[in-house]
């Protein structure tokens, strides 16, 4: 099922109509869509949609915007971050330049709109108001990861709140938007969110372990969390818990300006491990996952079997990717 | 009347509601916005409604939209640019940073989104693709304007063809926004939009001969267009009817690097005047101020006169800007 959700995605995403000029406007969509990813978020506006009503495929549109809409804050970000590669590719703002991907990105976001409008609800305005202040936040989370990066130190909580609105809420709104195309009540949609905003904060979390931990880094270098300073829940649990030799190390790496990205990446990493940072973090990533399985069988009694069985499956795919 | 309908968008963007944090997110907005301006489109949405409905108000959320829309487009604009002022005061990317341009521009399109979505009408879907079909237009106005930076040569056709997207179809918008709340019929809203276009096309022309012209510069510097070697009508006619040692001298000034900016302005601005350019600019503004004034003179019959006088009293202020 899952598959054929996630070609479903792959096939309509071919055919959002871009004008042929101004070229350098709407190339840039075209590629960063083919740039490929596992198109989570609008398989789980689909599977939202699918516990329903058996015409899944009406949320095709917005599953479509909240693609559109998640591709068009990595072209921003990636801006922002001055990153040079998204999967293994450069960059738009580095293939093309940065008034590109500007206003490129803008366009992008445009078009999110532009599906979102062709959602067929009675209930447009509500699912728009929902999009609007899921995006408000996706982008309040970009702006306290980037003020975050200024400061330092970061709490657990603020920690959590940011990845939260960054990452968590559009997983959600994804969930609950495909529900809201398939009828379902104010009470579902919201026990959707719920489920949704927890695996996502599993799977930021877990994207965070992975930056450490991965044995094959796709497109993205191993440590590169470390290396710029994040203050990720790992780092942020190792601060709390290392003894003063330990503290002055992290303080020495998170305040020289020049060092070498391998040297700093291994110490860190084995202060992480002297520490046990990973098993807190995967410990936590756990809690959330089972929040979210929590919410998930209770769906059972009410929902369609196969389309929560997807959801089951990517959920539990979540947790096995390669650490 | 106009100063009513002014004095209600000012105090209407003053009720906009924006969390306090992040700050860096939320206060370039409300920046941004507190420079002023003439509030020309969202007075624009107003009058298209009180041309219909005596209820002017209900189309408040629409020119607010279109408003925070327009400023959207200039912090992001100005990025592009790289201009260090706006009205005098520094540019958000210049007192904050890039990036935080980027963002607060994202998140002030999502709040004009946010506010079109609170229109009273029964026709919200069509509203929001006339909106989304508008801004992508605007996107390609202002990657052609970028694109022609780094040509030689453009058409009058072309360049006629830039300043309809990137600032003529947005006044169209505005009328027919209102319009469309006030419950226009499709033709009267079609009418009202090319009304507007034609505006926005005198408008921008009238603001091509005022950056040579003008006598006064509000915060922008006299000639700045002859600076940056934008492709101006005034440049094209003159290109056009340049004999061949003044097109020399055109095109020594265009491919110059090094030069002192006022003895540019001032040898391109002699040309222009030998040539005569103003007259033949100012003769199309009047061809489009006249389509302008014909459509409205269609209103008399059959719409609110406070309003026809209101439009009326706009289109003419447009002419009497300084030159």
């Amino acid at each position: 099922m899952l598959d054929t959700l996630r070609q479903h995605i792959e096939t309509s995403l071919q055919t959002i109509p871009y004008p042929e000029a101004p070229a350098n406007l709407y190339e840039p969509i075209r590629y960063i869509l083919s740039l490929g990813g596992k198109r989570i978020r609008p398989v789980l506006a689909l599977i939202g949609c699918g516990l329903f009503d058996e015409q899944w495929e009406k949320a095709t549109p917005a599953a479509l915007a909240i693609e559109l809409f998640h591709n068009f804050t990595l072209m921003h970000d990636d801006i922002m971050d001055k990153a040079p590669l998204r999967r293994s590719k450069p960059t738009v703002h580095q293939r093309w330049n940065e008034n590109v991907a500007i206003l490129s990105g803008d366009a992008m976001l445009v078009k999110a709109y532009e599906q979102l409008v062709q959602t067929p609800t009675t209930e447009l305005a509500h699912l728009l108001s929902l999009f609007n202040t899921c995006a408000l936040q996706v982008c309040e989370g970009q702006q306290y990861d980037m003020d975050f990066e200024q400061r330092a130190a970061v709490s657990r909580q603020e920690y959590l709140k940011m990845i939260r609105l960054k990452t968590a809420v559009l997983l959600g709104f994804s969930l609950r938007a495909g529900a809201l195309v398939g009828g379902a009540g104010l009470a579902e949609q919201q026990g959707l969110y719920e489920l949704g905003v927890n695996m996502g904060m599993a799977f930021q979390l877990q994207d965070d372990l992975l930056d450490v931990y991965a044995e094959e880094a796709f497109g993205k270098r191993i440590g590169g969390d470390i290396v710029a300073n994040k203050k990720t829940l790992l780092l942020i649990e190792a601060m709390e818990r290392a003894d003063e030799s330990q503290q002055k190390q992290l303080f020495f790496w998170l305040n020289t300006e020049n060092f070498d990205p391998n040297e700093k990446v291994n110490t860190v990493k084995e202060i992480y491990d002297a520490i046990g940072v990973r098993l807190i973090v995967e410990e936590q990533i756990r809690r959330y996952h089972h929040k979210a399985e929590k919410a998930l069988n209770t769906l059972r009694a009410h929902c369609r079997p196969t389309f929560v069985s997807a959801l089951e499956q990517l959920l539990q795919n979540l947790l096995i990717r390669k650490v």
